[in-house]
């Protein structure tokens, strides 16, 4: 394993202080127990996002943090849910009075460790609701879930969500919009290589020198097929196809394409991906109005790539154009 | 090699299309000869930017094409120069009566074939100035260069360029402060894994599995020395060390710290890096009062990353600053 890492039982704390240091205007790092939130604070009685899940798919949670997105997220340990302490303490921080809505991606750690931390909370009189992000298209049941995983899809939800709470929506608004983008959008993932947790040391899962994953889970779980490399017009084929027949998309829709990198892909190839992806949907006659394209949501140093299409209405868009002041998304 | 691609001869062209679809409000794609263009035309008599080099190094340049950078960005093939005839129609293009300032990383083909495009250029009575970046601190003359060679400061020379031209100060005012942002920027890079260039479709060079090349180039070339493979806050001294006593860096000063990814380092080594640079900075009593982390100037898939320090003035700070509006930097 070769990593720019000190003691690998330091790679979280380190991090997040490296993180906090380089954006201090925007967040700030709490300990004991561990969370990131927004610096400035929300204006009273408005909604708070607060997010997270296991480290390692960075920038997602605490590169999301900021005005017009998440009020606080809370990372565990290497792909390790975070713990319902962790999670409560967010949620004490970040609520103003309006309620805070819990985003939370569907692996079974994740939802269990949130829910007990929802009680925790409500016990003390916060209104929290949760949103279940589920948008992989690939698997039904996985060895981290039970129904479909939330990948990629959740910075989508994030962003149009965290756009409603900034405008001023109350708690029952955002939680219908976010639900609302959930129901439209649809990811899978391939993956090209393994990752390594620097804590384990080796590769996650072995793949021939001329395999890939298709539907990979970013955990490096598996997905519904391994097959021979092919061109990038080709997986990238297979992936939209499982997404568009999962949504249904019709010729006229306008949709948002989102091409995510795993966190070792090369930015041009997650622009050949687009390409053939924004091709094949405009022949399709749906109309591509929005587009995002980077390392949002990777598996460490994975290298692969996941499609999302989220399909748009107006208020979406405008939600989506809305401004945002996050490390990793801003406008 | 597994890369995301269909035909190799195929990766430039498909990836700039891409590029160009995915942000098609900011920018434009020409072809025959190729460059990449901001979409909105520049004020009357504003001072262009233009700069380009090897493609693999994504989002360098074509993602700093927008407002308040770089009004063109000329791609050559992988690791290779664009062609004279390139640059020079991205110059006609480019060019709005306030005259063209290129900015050209140091390596022999770059200043060899924008030399040709400027005198192309200049007598078409287009007034076009050359700015050299030579931030790598490294070494002094390399495979692919005489004298130090351009690296990840050219993206804060082209930043803090662009937003001077941007608000509307002449060509010689221009050049003066691209040239100063160059004479107080130094970089330095490690790399853990060589990177594979598509049509080569093998590796650049060969690690060993505890080896890693300190004042490794963006190509991949030679650096200063191999070594075993230490902890992420030994390797950063060692960068920050060579960075700061080139730039006689003294205590009370205020500084830009830039840490950039090669292209397949995790976030989270990032932050750890960045933890570790500004704390010894710090130490020593220096203000790090900016900072960027992210990949910016890659080297396809390459893992490491350098280490960017850029001494601050009044000046330079607001005009980093100032509004920014490209595919790979916004704000």
């Amino acid at each position: 394993m070769k990593k720019l890492i000190n003691d690998p039982r330091d790679v979280l704390r380190e991090s997040v202080e490296g993180f906090a240091l380089a954006h201090s205007s925007i967040v700030e790092a709490h300990w004991d127990p561990t969370f990131i939130s927004q610096r400035r604070p929300l204006p009273h009685s408005t909604v708070a996002l607060v997010s997270g899940g296991g480290s390692g798919h960075e920038p997602l949670h605490g590169g999301f943090v900021g005005d017009g997105m998440l009020a606080a997220a809370v990372p565990g340990a290497m792909f390790t849910s975070p713990t319902p302490d962790q999670i409560d303490a967010a949620f004490h921080h970040a609520d103003v009075g309006g309620g805070v809505v819990a985003i939370v991606k569907n692996y079974t750690g994740d939802v269990m460790n949130f829910e007990m931390a929802v009680e925790l909370a409500q016990a003390d009189g916060i209104d929290v609701r949760t949103v279940l992000v589920n948008d992989d298209v690939a698997v039904e049941d996985s060895t981290w879930t039970a129904g479909r995983r939330g990948v990629a899809g959740t910075v989508l939800v994030e962003k149009i969500a965290g756009a409603a709470a900034a405008r001023g929506d109350d708690l029952e608004t955002v939680v219908r919009i976010a639900e609302h983008v959930n129901a439209n959008v649809r990811s899978m993932g391939v993956a090209l290589s393994a990752c390594t947790v620097p804590h384990a040391g080796v590769p996650s899962f072995d793949l021939g020198d001329d395999e890939i994953e298709l539907g990979i889970g970013i955990h490096g779980e598996p997905g519904r097929r391994r097959e021979k490399l092919s061109e990038a017009d080709t997986i990238t084929a297979t992936l939209l196809e499982a997404i568009t027949d999962d949504l249904a998309l019709a010729s006229g829709e306008q949709v948002l394409l989102f091409v995510n990198g795993m966190g070792g892909t090369p930015t041009s190839e997650l622009y050949i991906v687009y390409r053939a992806a924004a091709e094949l949907l405009s022949r399709a006659g749906v109309v591509v109005s929005r587009s995002l394209v980077g390392n949002y949501v990777t598996s460490l140093d994975m290298q692969g790539v996941s499609l999302s299409v989220l399909r748009l209405d107006d208020d979406m868009t405008s939600l989506w154009d809305a401004p945002v002041h996050t490390a990793a998304l801003r406008w």
